[in-house]
């Protein structure tokens, strides 16, 4: 009689984006003559870089000859790309890392979702809120998180809460934590912290043998100088944090699938006799055991990112979502409301007006603009009265947008117009 | 204080391949002048059909334009390749499946690595003996193994053995097991069941609640009628069967990496107060929690393989297999060895000649006859004695190995002359 992970039954069911989609559904069956803008797309829009498309063909083809073929390829990645993504990624900076502490994947959120797997059940993990889900659900999967009260909040996660109060700096938990998950630029408030305030968390982490899963995918988004572009910039931080990136909104890989997670051969966690393991060969091993490697195709593509072509290219992509985003901030703070990221991330935080909701402004902006962004309550209690906008979109679109902003302003906005 | 999952450590090494691995470099070293052939290997070495070559190109220029961009897919797979799955790989054969069964997936190794994931840690695994390490290694990684003995056996886990004695036809457990891992055609030994004696199978999981997890990635090779494409050709198998496809072996996928998982909404598993759970749902939520979807190319190339020239070019490729697993079997059968398999398999499976051991043929065949086999032993201990060969070399190397075999003789061998 085979016997089901009851962890699985405690998961909530993902509300968010199901209860966005219903109700821009009845408001277009109610208005069919209206064009909604969709600001709350997390997808990329424009096309791949030239140099990208070009390394894919040449791929292919070479699958198309005996003499050029390629099958299983290293689990662990092709050469070829590591040593690139050292070069430029890292030794540019001034990390050095190894071939071997770098492992090439089909994307972020695998490598997020797989990793729980390398720590045992009862290992207490903090997450900053609001958050993006995966973190939480792959925790509850196996049990890690406890259970879920009536707010939502699972009782033996440590939510870190980062608002506008606090600057978006999360605090350091005041009782033990083991596993800390930090992504910066943040997703969804788009919020960064400074090398000064990520070195606390590194230093934290040292003090009391906690491990940082640090998300860096938004990577690409960084415009200030203050603001690292990886953890491992901060001394100390490769003994105890693993760092997972994303090809996807660097150079449009979201429908191509390719990221990397570096796991430092330094950064161990403790048996229950008080010994300490090493991550990277466990690493290796669950990579090697249930992953077969990313495409070869997808590999070459992501290595053309790195020319000095494709480099070109991808500046001119983040070119344009960061000029989007500026357009954006600017529409919005023009209309007289308080808005947090965009300056380094694609995505953009927008406090709502006095006293309403997330969903309520959700609905405002829906109703009166015909703009579509995603509720913040959605990411998490903390989330609660803010909004979720992306740069991922059309230029005309954010154009469109800030004009009918322009045109309605947000004086009629409120609780008591709802 | 981060604690590691303690499973990860009672993992044995991978020491099959690496020893294989050392043997051949100090033979290699020993005699620069010889030339091995390598008929171990379990990688295709043909090109990809020309139909799939050209559906990739096509997807990727599709990614160089905004208007035909595809960012994030669906996480369960496109519509299109579930489409040509459903007509062609079951409703030719009479089995009706509906699209929200499939979950297109980066590979078969994926997939059974990760459904584990589905199942509380007390589940009790039957595994066939030898068998196909990833079953073994992704059960004791989440614990559901128990502890390795001096001899390499697991105690949680129930071998039941298939060798020459038992035609490699498993007996039924003669106690409780939950979750049954069967792979036909089987990989390392060759062999198949029968439609009667999958049925024995499907009956046994009925009877006793128990889950069948059916390993098909080698089903492109069938040839003869009584073998079971699917397990689904079985009456009642949609109740008890999750089936996990793969286009490696088929279409020479394995660098590409496309395979799917048949997940019947009437599979279930039970809770522990007794309430009967569906899996679809649970396995639907783990992708979407931890994977993003299989790479556009990749799917569009798949999709490729069900057009009538991606069929034609298969069967072509196939054919070319199943010709030299035919060369093999005549050859070694003509030199007196026993052989399995190699009819409706790439893999053929020797009986070692009288007393020697798998590593002692493996030695003989290496020094003797300059060919590089695989030692069944390493497959698991009923693996003794075997030796496993894969027909995915080239043409001219099974035919030169045979030639090899025929001038040599197997007339030495034996454990006296070694």
């Amino acid at each position: 009689m085979a016997f089901v992970n009851e962890h699985f039954l405690q998961l909530q069911g993902s509300y968010l984006f199901s209860e966005v989609a219903r109700k821009v559904k009845a408001f277009e069956a109610a208005h069919p003559q209206v064009r909604l803008i969709r600001l709350g797309i997390g997808d990329v829009t424009r096309p791949l870089p030239q140099a990208c498309i070009e390394a894919m063909c040449r791929a292919v083809r070479e699958l198309a000859d005996a003499r050029t073929f390629h099958g299983y390829g290293p689990e662990q990645g092709y050469d070829f790309l590591i040593k690139a993504i050292l070069k430029h990624d890292f030794e540019e900076r001034g990390i050095t890392l190894s071939p071997s502490e770098i492992f090439i994947s089909d994307g972020a959120k695998s490598d997020l979702g797989n990793l729980t797997e390398l720590f045992r059940q009862d290992n207490l993990v903090a997450i900053t809120d609001p958050v993006y889900p995966v973190y939480v659900d792959s925790n509850v999967m196996c049990g890690r998180a406890g259970v879920a009260g009536a707010d939502g909040l699972w009782s033996k996660v440590t939510y870190l809460p980062c608002t506008g109060e606090n600057g978006f700096v999360p605090e350091l938990p005041d009782h033990r934590v083991d596993l800390v998950y930090l992504c910066y630029p943040n997703n969804p408030t788009g919020t960064t912290l400074t090398r000064e305030q990520l070195k606390k968390w590194v230093d934290y982490a040292l003090d009391n043998d906690a491990l940082i899963l640090f998300d860096a995918a938004y990577e690409a988004f960084i415009s200030e100088p203050d603001v690292p572009h990886s953890i491992y910039e901060i001394p100390g931080a490769e003994q105890v944090a693993i760092e997972v990136r994303s090809f996807s909104k660097t150079a449009g890989f979201t429908g191509v699938r390719c990221g990397y997670t570096v796991v430092p051969e330094k950064v161990t966690a403790r048996t229950e006799d008080g010994r300490r393991v090493a991550l990277n060969p466990l690493w290796n091993r669950r990579q090697c055991t249930k992953f077969n490697g990313t495409s070869y195709i997808t590999q070459r593509g992501a290595e053309a990112i790195y020319t000095p072509e494709g480099r070109r290219q991808v500046e001119e992509t983040i070119a344009y979502y960061k000029e989007n985003a500026r357009i954006m901030r600017e529409g919005f703070r023009e209309a007289g409301l308080t808005v947090y990221g965009g300056v380094n991330s694609p995505y953009l935080w927008l406090k709502a007006p006095e006293g309403m909701t997330s969903w309520e402004f959700f609905d405002h902006l829906l109703h009166e603009m015909n703009v579509v962004g995603t509720p913040g309550s959605g990411f998490g209690p903390s989330g609660e009265g803010y909004l979720r906008l992306t740069a991922f979109g059309q230029r005309e679109d954010c154009l469109e947008a800030m004009e009918r902003i322009r045109r309605k302003g947000f004086s009629s906005a409120g609780k008591s117009s709802l």
